[in-house]
């Protein structure tokens, strides 16, 4: 069964069984969303560093302390996502399949908007999306623009990449525009290392894609920033999904897509 | 000098001196705001509301704890706007015309956006607005529809109402909804009863401004919703501002502006 005809259910089933892969494309339809949880005593400055950097941090759902489903995700944050990053003391210290001995009674989980969620809308405007024909991660990036810090929370923006050829460069931007609560429009076009980015042919996450000749790289903010904040910020316990392994919620794409 | 020519350190200047007025109208093209300062503890629970009824709380900024100026208000908040309201446990004990003696080291400062913002557009594009035609404070209700809840802070959306000739409902909806941070577009138009207004005639704050033959009246979410909280929710220590006696900004309008 092709993955994008599953329902959140089914996807998060399997990733319970311990498929470990990106999800990009995997169940139309559906909104996917960066996971960060954080110690209670952090869960106010998170949620103020996500209000000062929305493009980057849109917040979808928080839950309780220790809650493991939101409104928006009725599954188990712990096990139903096909990957985890953990962090201690600003380090990232293992890469893990579920996160059930790791996720302590003060965690607060946070859902973040994520730029899969209008890939279908750019498909269906005709612009192309590389990693999906590739079938690979999507490319990330650690930047040079700071987020707007808060008191203890501080770190750079991590942008998504996709190259777009020049001529549909105005539709994504259009397209991904509307969709506000997902990133929106690119926070860059063109030139990398304007944004302080080396090579593009090495991401800081997810896989390299080809860039052709008469395309344009575009850069949207990732929901990934505030893993970079964590680290950046010395954070003393947090979790992440592994970037590009999101939560597949049960809001639908649309749900996100003003105008 | 008309108030409408100020700038926002004159008008400030004057509140200080004492004057206690309602600010529509004052220092054109200066954005206003409410003010709603919670204890610390419960920063993070009013953030929260604020991001889950985010039509009725935009917030335009955050102070850090016991501050009594932001980013975007250089003033002192104690002081520069032309009233005050004091809340303990749950309910409204004074109104002053400073706070200096009762803003604590731990009142964690919320502005939020404040339709007044975008009534110059509003005159710009032709729809009247009544209060300002009548030198008054606007109108403002407590409606039956409940916020969005947190874990502590719940109660009710509170609307102002400004009435609009038929003709100009549109113009108004779309004038307004282009400033999404300053309550956008209406939440409802046409018979009170049905969001549980019983009698126009008889706001909960501000003054009661006429409704004429042929004219619609439009309720847009207020910014004294967190303050209507604060009562339904016991909170045992708040300060807001005067409803109508707003912080004027250092901040443009057009900031507000989308599109």
């Amino acid at each position: 069964m092709d993955v994008a005809e599953l329902s959140p259910a089914q996807a998060r089933e399997r990733f319970r069984g311990g498929e470990r892969v990106p999800t990009a494309g995997w169940c139309r339809g559906y909104a996917q969303a960066n996971l960060i949880a954080v110690p209670k005593r952090l869960r106010y400055e998170l949620l103020l560093f996500a209000h000062r950097n929305p493009q980057a941090c849109p917040v979808l759902d928080v839950g309780e302390p220790g809650a493991w489903s939101t409104g928006l995700f009725s599954g188990d944050l712990r096990t139903d996502l096909p990957g985890y990053r953990l962090y201690r003391d600003g380090a990232a210290v293992a890469d893990l399949g579920d996160v059930v001995a790791e996720w302590r009674e003060d965690l607060v989980p946070f859902l973040i908007g994520c730029s899969f969620t209008f890939e279908r809308a750019l498909l269906a405007a005709g612009v192309p999306v590389r990693h999906l024909e590739a079938g690979t991660n999507v490319p990330m990036y650690v930047t040079s623009l700071p987020c707007e810090a808060t008191g203890s929370l501080s770190g750079p923006l991590v942008v998504s990449m996709r190259p777009v050829p020049e001529a549909l460069v105005p539709t994504a931007v259009e397209v991904s525009g509307r969709y506000p609560m997902v990133h929106g429009a690119p926070v860059h076009a063109g030139d990398p290392a304007a944004i302080g980015i080396r090579d593009l042919s090495k991401p800081d996450y997810g896989d390299p894609v080809e860039v052709r000749a008469g395309e344009v790289p575009l850069f949207w903010a990732c929901g990934v920033t505030p893993q970079a904040a964590v680290l950046a910020s010395g954070v003393e316990y947090a979790i992440g999904h592994l970037p590009g392994h999101m939560a597949i919620t049960d809001a639908r794409n649309d749900d996100f897509l003003v105008i």
